[in-house]
C-alpha cells in the first residue's frame, strides 16, 4: 500500500490524561484514537494489527473443533438474575430501556451461551461440542488504566465447551491449554500458565501471564527451573524452591488469558441436562476459555518498544516491510531511486507480502523517524548512496544495525 | 464440511412470540437463536451468511478508497450533547456508569468519527478521505418487529466521507450510490434508490429500497418505466405518471441502506475546519452512508423462501453445495454411494467450493426435508438408483425439477 493512501498521521503531541507507554505510542504512531477513558478506537493500522491477532487465534481455536458464532452484546436481565450475577458482577453495565426492559451489556457470555446450548443438548450423543466468538465486551471498570490493559470496551475471544463429565472436560481443558501456548508463541509472548484462585467462578482455573513491568500481578518462580515452582504471589510468600532449594524470583506479569473449569455451575442455573447411555439425566459439564485481544495489543506495544517507538513481531504487524526511498535535499524525487523502489514494491505485492511504501514528499529524517515510530518489522531503504553500489539497505526494526545487500540479491525470503 | 461437525440442529417447533417468516425460518433452519425481542445470536450457519454479505460490501467499499477502522460502541455523553442529539435521538440507549460518567451506546457514529477526523485535517491537502466500519449498532427500539428487520442490536456498515466542498461531496455521493447498486446486484436484491425526506439529518438523502411484502414503506412507481417516476408514497399521492401518463403502481418495500449528504451539520458542531489554498478557514463537508447488514439477512430470508424453507443466493449462502447420499431402508450406509460422494466432496474441497456433506445417519426424508429448509443453493444427491445409471441428481434449490447428470460429467463449473 502506498502511504499516501493510508489514513495515517503520526502525532507529536502526547495523549491527554493518559500515562501509559502503550497507549501513548499507539496513539502517536496512528494505531488508535482515544474515545474516552477505557475506550479506544482502532484506526486502520490498529484494526489490521487487531485482525492479524484474531486470525492467529481463530486458526488455533478452529483446530479444537470449536465453531464460531456471534452472541449479543445486549443481554436480558433475567439471565443474570438466574445465576445471581445481576447484583454480584461488579463490572456489569446495567440499564433500563425507555420502554421498560432491563439489560446488561455482555461482560462475559456464560449467561447467554448456556441457555442457547441447552436447546441443542438432548442426549450424550450431542456431546461434546465447543463454541466461540470474537466479540466486543463491555465492563464498568472503576478505574480504566494501563492504556489498553484495563478497558471498558475490548475485544475478547471467548470459547465455551460442553461435556458429559469431568473427565471429558479435563481432557478438552488440556487441549485448550496447549493451543493457547501455541498462540502465544506465534505472538512472541513468553507465557506462564499459572493456577489461579478463581474467586469469581470455580475451583479450578489457569491464568496465562506474561512478564511485563507495568503488569498488575506478580508471580514467584524458581530461579533455576520454572517447572519446579511457579505461582501467583498471593499464594503466600516463600523464599526457596520446594524442589531444588534455589532462590525464588519475583516477576511482574500481565494477564493474557484466563481459562476456567466451570463444571456444572451454569448448567445447574439453567437446568442443562443430557440423557446418558443408561437413560439417566445428568448435568452437563462446562469450561470457558478467554483471551483478551485488546489487552494483547497493549502488551505487545508496551513490550516491543524502544526509545524510538513501536516494534511489532512480523506475525501481527500491520505490514511486514516498510519501503523508504531517501532523496538528496535538492530533488524531491529521484526517478532512479523511485524506479528501484517500485520494482521491489511490485515484486513484494505479487508475492503477497504486505508492504507499506512511503511515497510521501517529506524530508528523509521525517520518513525515518516515523518509520521507527510505527514499528514495521523490516525496512528497505534505497538512496543515491545505496544505488551507487547497486544495493539497498535492509534493517530489522529490533536490530541496531542495517545490512547492505546487492540489488540482484533481493528476495522476498529475506522476510522471516 | 461434514454435517456432523457443524453445530446445527434444525427445529420443528416455532420461535415463541415471534410472528415473522424470516426469523421463524432462520431459527428453524439453525441460522439464529433468539436472545430476546430485537436481539438474535448468529449461529455458525448464520455467521457465515453474515460474513459473506460483509465481504461483498467490504470489497466494493474498499474500491471507493475508503479505509476500515473500528469505533467504540460505548460513547461519551458530551459528544451527543454537542450535536443536540443526547435528548433528541429517540432510539439512543443512555445510561450511567456506577462511577458517575454517562454513556450512550453507538446507534450511529457521526458523533465519534467527526472529532476523530478533526485531528487529521489541517489543510485542503488532507482532503478528501473516507472511513468506514462494520460494527454492531444498538438502538432502543420501542417495538422491535419484523424479525431481523427492526432490531435493537444489529450490524451496520457505516461509511463517512470528508470533503473540501459541496461539489466534491456530490461526486463521492454518486460514486457510493453506484457502489451500492453493485452490492445489491450481487446480493440478488432488486433495488430502488429513492430520494428520502431526511427528517433526521439533512436536506438530501437517498434510501435504497427493495420490494418486500412485509416492508414498512411504500413507493409509487410508473408502471411503464421506473425512471419516469419513483417516489416514496409519503410524497403525496398521484395517479398517473407525470412523464408518460401511464398508471402508477404502489410497491411495498423494505429499506436496505440509507445515504446522507450531511454537509456541514457535524463539522459545525465539532468545529472541523480546513485551510484552503487561499489560506482561509472553511468548514469540512461530510457524507454518511449506511447499509443494514442484519436486516439484509432478514430480507434475504423473507424473500428467497418457499413453503419448504430458505433458498439463499449462492453469493451469500453459507455453503454452495449440499451433498446428500440416500440409502435404502435396510442399509444405514451403502459403501458405493458413500465412495462416490466422498470423491465429489474431495474434488469440491480442492476446488475451494464450500460444500456441506450430510454424513448423518438419519432417514432419507429427514435429509431432504432439512436440506430444503436450510436452503443451500445446489444439491447433489447420489442413491442406488442414480448409481445404476452412473449418474447423480443435481438440483438447484430454487428450481422445481432436478437434472440427472452422468458421473463422468461432474464438474465444479456446474455451480454458477
Amino acid at each position: 500500500m502506498k502511504q499516501t493512501d493510508l489514513f495515517l498521521k503520526t502525532k507529536k503531541q502526547a495523549l491527554k490524561d493518559d500515562t501509559s507507554l502503550n497507549s501513548q505510542l499507539l496513539y502517536r504512531a496512528g494505531y488508535i484514537d482515544k474515545t474516552m477513558a477505557g475506550a479506544y478506537a482502532l484506526l486502520p493500522l490498529g484494526l489490521q494489527l487487531h485482525n492479524n491477532i484474531c486470525n492467529i487465534i481463530r486458526k488455533e481455536i478452529n483446530l479444537l473443533n470449536a465453531q464460531e458464532l456471534k452472541l449479543n452484546i445486549l443481554t436480558p436481565k433475567e439471565n443474570w438474575v438466574k445465576t445471581d450475577r445481576w447484583d454480584n458482577f461488579d463490572a456489569l453495565f446495567r440499564f433500563k430501556s425507555s420502554y421498560g426492559s432491563s439489560f446488561a451489556l455482555g461482560a462475559t457470555h456464560e449467561e447467554i451461551i448456556t441457555p442457547l446450548a441447552k436447546d441443542f443438548i438432548k442426549s450424550y450423543k450431542d456431546l461434546p461440542f465447543a463454541l466461540y466468538q470474537i466479540q466486543t465486551k463491555l465492563r464498568d471498570e472503576a478505574r480504566p488504566k494501563g492504556g489498553m490493559l484495563r478497558l471498558r470496551e475490548f475485544t475478547m475471544k471467548d470459547l465455551y465447551s460442553f461435556h458429559e463429565n469431568r473427565q471429558d472436560l479435563d481432557k478438552y481443558y488440556e487441549k485448550v491449554k496447549k493451543a493457547y501456548l501455541k498462540i502465544f508463541k506465534q505472538l512472541k509472548l513468553k507465557v506462564y500458565a499459572v493456577e489461579a484462585s478463581g474467586e469469581t467462578f470455580s475451583n479450578l482455573s489457569h491464568e496465562f501471564l506474561t512478564p511485563l513491568e507495568i503488569g498488575e500481578d506478580e508471580i514467584l518462580v524458581c530461579e533455576k527451573d520454572e517447572t519446579h515452582f511457579c505461582k501467583k504471589s498471593d499464594h503466600g510468600e516463600i523464599q526457596t524452591c520446594p524442589v531444588c532449594k534455589s532462590n525464588i524470583k519475583k516477576i511482574k506479569v500481565a494477564e493474557l488469558a484466563h481459562i476456567f473449569k466451570l463444571e456444572t455451575k451454569f448448567s445447574k442455573a439453567f437446568d442443562v441436562n443430557y440423557l446418558d447411555k443408561q437413560g439417566k439425566q445428568n448435568l452437563v459439564y462446562m469450561g470457558c476459555y478467554g483471551i483478551g485481544i485488546s489487552r494483547i495489543i497493549g502488551i505487545l506495544a508496551e513490550k516491543f518498544a524502544d526509545d524510538k517507538g513501536l516494534s511489532f513481531p512480523n506475525s501481527v504487524a500491520p505490514f511486514s516491510i516498510h519501503l523508504v526511498p531517501l532523496y538528496t535535499k535538492e530533488a524531491k524525487v529521484n526517478k532512479k531511486i523511485q524506479d528501484q523502489i517500485l520494482k521491489i514494491y511490485d515484486k513484494l505485492v505479487k508475492s503477497n507480502i504486505s508492504v507499506l511504501y512511503d511515497n510521501r514528499e517529506v524530508s528523509n529524517s521525517i520518513k525515518l523517524v516515523e518509520s521507527d515510530l510505527i514499528g514495521i518489522p523490516y525496512r528497505i531503504v534505497i538512496s543515491e548512496k545505496t544505488l551507487e553500489n547497486n544495493s539497498f539497505e535492509f534493517k530489522e526494526r529490533n536490530k541496531k544495525t542495517a545490512k547492505i545487500i546487492p540489488l540482484k540479491n533481493f528476495n522476498e525470503k529475506l522476510i522471516k
